[in-house]
């Protein structure tokens, strides 16, 4: 008898990147595309098409695709829609109805951090949770939030946007044209202006100084934080302090058992939980203090955004 | 036949107040007790129940009492008890066990602003909406949050603090004993902390420096800003700020439908509800934009508490 697969696909602005998944979250194959960020979707599509075929050509003798889940950008569950994606010029495009086209079967898409999110409470550090939230670090600031066992969509499918509440409200300049937003802070590019930010109020001798905005990256003021730089650790030091105030706020609404961090400034450790988790104890209401567990992602790091696109559909199909 | 009744509860600081309300929200008998903040929760419960059999006495050849719903300060849905309520000298108490001894029906309890959310779901502003939040302004600022038709409760029965959120991590001591809560802003001591920083600030002539802080109450203020009163005027616009501010952080958690504004401070109609709305669209992410209705309540004023603890156990009834 054959193995029920599903293909997870993470649609990013550089690469896409989908696998088969068993129910288990193992991966039993995988592979990616560039995703070539100026043609349209349906192209796109087309070219993935062919790939997932050929990978399931060496995987379908002993395993039968079930279903289809697609982590992408904007994406709105409701509608099986990407409206306006930053980083891709789609304009608004329904995602799903392009690929009812090459696959009849089941098939759901959401954005990365609701993805991530799925994929934690099937294989990851959620297991067994009903009330949690993910978030997730990278260029952004991603996140997930789950309610009751089911992950939070609200009115209009873009619900869970907590990057995009306000630390400052007379602060940086975010992406989305506002201003002080968390992810304006607490992100890659965050901790690089918080870098900058500490070397215009202080006169500290720093090797960041011999480097422009362009040149500095995240893991360079990981690696300095590592050797004791006094402003890398400062810097961590505020990032955490910013993510934990606006945690302790989002433990407010919900009421979370756990707050899950995922992605790359989340892979630098106690350097990043250990002031999270000291200033979210400190900014929260008293009746929630000690309660929420401060978790990393539990879900492999290679393939964390397919095995969160597959738990989507997984998902679905055990509700149906 | 008998027309099937609930018993609902509001137990306030001062009076608690209760009622035998049908399935269609209309209140059939009223009455209330003073709290008496000082007695212990069993002695309230006990002369509680010699007031309902008594109220009941009138209407129990028509009615049938079927279950009973209380709204109560730090109530946990979960657990049954109230937990150190800040003002009654309770401790922690489980008062649906003390219920239980006088009562063999479903009863359930929760807190006075989630009970106004599932009020609101029932019998008010809210019906046919499977995603909103009530703010009720009081004293203090509660709230409740709904979620794809299920109120939201967390991991311990105590979300939907939005009151409690950090506007300000530097600004005004909350009664909660932490810096900047909303709730220090927006309730109905936050606008009379927010005239008096106003008069700090400015030399405008007003009527509001004749008063001590004592005297001086969120209805003057009220009176005053109908007659055009200039710092009146900016202390509701302030007020609707810091509001707009934490309501377009809220709409980036869950994305509700609408946002429903309940109890004294909602009464100030356009005065509130004009700043909260132009400051919530200005701070809110674009995608929420223009699409989240700012509501009045519409419970009745004299009985929505009643109402609201009603609808908590008609909610459970119809679950069952």
């Amino acid at each position: 008898m054959k193995t029920d697969i599903v293909l997870g696909i993470d649609i990013g602005g550089t690469n896409t990147v989908f696998g088969f998944v068993d129910e288990k979250g193992k991966c039993v194959a995988e592979s990616s595309i560039p995703t070539n960020s100026n043609e349209p979707a349906d192209v796109l599509l087309k070219r993935l098409h062919l790939k997932v075929d050929e990978l399931y050509s060496t995987v379908h003798e002993t395993h039968k695709l079930v279903g289809i889940g697609i982590g992408a950008p904007n994406a709105n569950y409701f509608k099986g829609t990407v409206e306006l994606p930053p980083n891709l010029k789609w304009g608004i495009v329904n995602v799903l109805e392009i690929v009812k086209k090459y696959y009849d079967l089941p098939s759901a898409i959401t954005n990365d951090a609701n993805a991530a999110a799925i994929g934690e409470m099937q294989f990851g550090a959620a297991k067994g949770m009903k009330d949690f939230i993910v978030i997730t670090l990278g260029t952004g600031l991603g996140s997930g939030i789950v309610v009751n066992g089911q992950l939070v969509y609200g009115a209009d499918g873009f619900a869970g946007e907590i990057g995009h509440t306000i630390y400052d409200p007379e602060g940086r300049v975010c992406g989305c044209g506002r201003k002080g937003c968390l992810e304006a802070y607490v992100s890659a590019s965050g901790i690089k202006r918080t870098v900058f930010e500490i070397l215009s109020k202080t006169n500290e001798e720093s090797e960041f100084r011999k480097f422009n905005f362009d040149e500095l990256t995240s893991k360079m003021i990981y690696d300095a934080a590592l050797r004791g730089d006094k402003i890398a650790l400062e810097a961590f030091d505020t990032t955490g302090k910013v993510l934990g105030i606006k945690l302790a706020d989002a433990v407010a609404h919900t009421s979370p058992e756990a707050i899950i961090l995922f992605g790359g400034l989340a892979l630098a450790g106690d350097l990043i939980f250990n002031p999270t988790k000291k200033y979210m104890e400190e900014f929260m209401l008293n009746i929630f203090r000690d309660k929420v567990k401060l978790l990393p992602s539990a879900l492999p790091g290679g393939n964390a955004a397919v095995l969160g696109a597959a738990a989507l559909i997984w998902n679905e199909l055990k509700m149906i």
